[in-house]
């Protein structure tokens, strides 16, 4: 990591080391928040952002994000931790909390185009992913220089079709030997076995070139082109086995014109595509994001 | 009212029958949500959506809007009212709980300029500003037509600097005669007094068309025009003694270039102060927005 | 017509009495522009603006867009035409002659959503739509009154699947009467047979409520929200006989989030529905549109 | 240069080496375009692209962008540029020529914020800013390692307001040494006296990281911060004498909450202050501005 980067994120660190977040959903029912807030109280916490939302259904469903301070934070973490158990199976919920003196791990999947890769290893040298890159693999050899001058490994498995399983169980290996919480697929150009994306289960976060569901598949701006359409998008989304198919996390647009041929579709959803993909990882390290019947809910 | 608007406005008030809205502001200190959502648990309520957020200096700022639902809440409102009087002492609140079975009654001032006025008629015609609209007040004739095409009654009250005091000595009178919670300045091109402004804190909504703080004052087109910028905007922000000085709710721009004189800037500001004040109307109504030191917050 | 519109008309009409407009496409060869201008020279016209595009293929296709002022343009009308005819066939062109003494007549067509409609008269009266709007068809009454109160001959032609035939031919035989030269399906929710759309090739506008070619076909928000989607999106095309597959002119798409429902879905969508055909129509009657293998040049 | 960017920029050469730009202002009269577009049919030249635009006002200024290709287009250059001269004469034209063969030299000056120098590097790396970019000049050391990795001079010359005329002379002389056409000031935090400025009229570049002319001045967040907006901007200028008032290239504006801090508003306004920049200087090297009375035409 840079020095530059160590300290920015040196600071986020100290500045929050007090701070956790916790995610909750479960079946709605009076009492949730009371229950919460009440637990938070009494572990001497203080509720610093809160965000909630129920679906509006006969059934619904209850979404909550809280940002939470106390002092101490890191000795109180194991007690918050069990003590929360509880309530948890009380309203079944399911939910996590995370505490911020501890970085997220996230490793990159990059292939031939960078613009993806270069955002994020940008915007997280200037301190806005806080986050560890333990690594970056891809298929090619072309991103070695820009990730090695950022003091972040880099693997190059070499991969194809035909040998899609050898280089998944390389991958696996890597992924778990770095411990690694979130991987993000900057324009990585191969299809993930059912194998490797059931094992993460809203951990694989994908940018796609086109605003989803049009042009779904390959060739997203060819076909843009010969459609005549007047803007082009961009769609991060979480993988699951169907391809282009899983939860969208966020999404823009760019507008074109007839001027602009596939290769100028091709240079301004760059721009998109890296803002989009960069936003969508952001929520997701910031504990922002929930997935309910391959939806998101972004809070 | 037009038919069709009573059915909407009806629709949503029968379905939204049992919910209420809560919206608080003070010092920030521990057990505040704990304490809150206890006591909505205790009155048989519960939370449908909860937004809240903390200032983050030393000394914080606590800001909290919730929505909760209860069977029979008509009968519980005096209830809900008068007990949690006792925690907003306790925690020094400002305060204010809404019911949704009761409209807000909001009265509309403009001149001469009608795209305002039509897009507030129109959103509100359409069920999207759920609010009472008793009367429009002008110093033109030129809405009459409109308006009363609308079922709304007009009044028309002649005015300039020099009768300014007479002028609203009759406004106040029909603001007070109709029991008016909200005055929208939809393009009413006349100066209120201090004496009519501090009577209506943080309820006064004016739109300004500019980008404030550029183009404070009059003339904001033909000066930017000169300026040469490339976008142009619109401010809707409360109304203050200080003029375009007041706390901003909601700003947006559009795109204009070198082929637009000051005409075709006015023309295209106008689509977009039309919407700006929709959007800051309709929160408003919607309980969305707090005040604090000249700024708002939008939950 | 109204008073304030027809002076708002009147107005332009009169500022641009001598003015006209150009539109050429053929294929590329050098020396075109230079013909056309030397053509605009020697009949006394000055060129006020001017826009050209040629595609970037082996066989480029021109295109053009000229707005030229004379002194006497009316007497020059016949004269201008009939040259211009002889350049027109030595270089293949189609192209037309338009000239701003003269309107448009644009008729619309409406079911029972009327924001569309809205906008469109809306933006007439305000003198932003420089055209005539001899009538408006629609297959319920819903919009009768507010189109009579525009002063606009307002014709209820009742419509189904099993009368298409008899219903179109009452529509075509009051486009004659008329002499519709454009028409504006504002949310007419009926689909128009090859026989009515083959008469008009790139002369009826349509808005479909999605950011085609995503969500095609019937009920688009509620496959959006089904789908997750974070924008929604609205499309404004020249009418085929492929539904929904005509050559584009204008997109543009709105945020939405987890919060919405359906019907919130259809309320932001008519806030980008009305802007989008406004532009198109806008664009339309500007001449500014060119179709070239189902896409528009908009110059 | 990197090997990669040679090559993208080698390519657009190659691929453009016979087309050539023409960018013309003059007074309005009848038969600029005849004569211009019959002087580049006699030369053998080919309209590839055309914008032209007049202001409406009584003495009508006359502006024009060209995009022209011949065969050889290298070895005609000299003779269009003198036959040219003649018609400039006889129009009293402001004019220039530019032969796509030939890369613009572009100086970029930076203090210690790096973001908009990486994204101008990123921009010309990837082939979309088609220029050649000698030396990056710098108040401070902190970009000496990025830009030396792009295979570009480096050079470190400390600055402050005592040392200005010794500071300005070293860079003119650089400047000279390099042969540039164009200076951005890629956040450069000096003043330029008007010496520096007088010599390069609309040949300096800047980035404002303010919504001009709000916010003109120093630390634009803190008072964008303390007026309570909801959008922040940036603006791209051409530098003259009087500070933030050159003449507006482009501008942009991010949307913010009532939740951001100053911190965050810096960082957000990053954002557009690197695209706003880009596109600025992108449409500066592509010929496409013209400057008229303290405004740019952007054709």
């Amino acid at each position: 990591m840079l020095t530059s980067t160590k300290q920015q994120i040196q600071h986020f660190l100290t500045k929050n080391e007090d701070k956790a977040r916790l995610l909750v959903s479960c079946p709605d029912q009076p009492g949730i928040v009371s229950c919460i807030s009440r637990f938070l109280y009494e572990h001497g916490a203080n509720i610093v952002e809160s965000n909630q939302y129920t679906t509006d259904h006969e059934e619904g469903t209850f979404f909550l994000r809280i940002v939470f301070a106390s002092e101490n934070m890191k000795e109180k973490e194991e007690n918050l931790k069990i003590n929360f158990h509880t309530i948890a199976e009380q309203f079944g919920m399911t939910w996590r909390m995370t505490f911020l003196h501890e970085l997220k791990r996230t490793a990159i999947f990059v292939s031939k185009e960078l613009h993806c890769l270069r955002e994020l290893l940008y915007e997280w040298e200037s301190g806005n992913l806080v986050t560890d890159i333990p690594l970056v693999i891809s298929n090619h050899e072309t991103a070695r220089d820009i990730v090695e001058s950022f003091g972040i490994p880099f693997y190059y498995i070499p991969a194809n079709k035909d040998i899609r399983k050898e280089v998944e169980e390389k991958q696996l290996e890597l992924l778990e030997e770095y411990d690694i919480d979130l991987i993000v697929l900057a324009r990585y150009m191969q299809i993930l076995t059912p194998n490797f994306v059931d094992r993460h289960p809203s951990k694989i976060i994908n940018i796609h070139h086109s605003f989803l569901p049009a042009f779904i598949g390959a060739n997203p701006h060819k076909r843009a082109y010969k459609r005549g359409v007047k803007l082009i998008g961009a769609t991060s989304h979480y993988v699951t086995d169907d391809l282009d198919e899983g939860p969208i996390i966020e999404q823009d647009v760019i507008r074109v014109d007839h001027r602009n041929n596939v290769h100028d579709l091709k240079k301004k959803g760059r721009l998109i595509e890296r803002s989009v993909l960069n936003r969508a990882v952001k929520w997701d390290i910031e504990d922002r994001v929930l997935v309910h019947k391959n939806k998101t809910i972004v809070l």
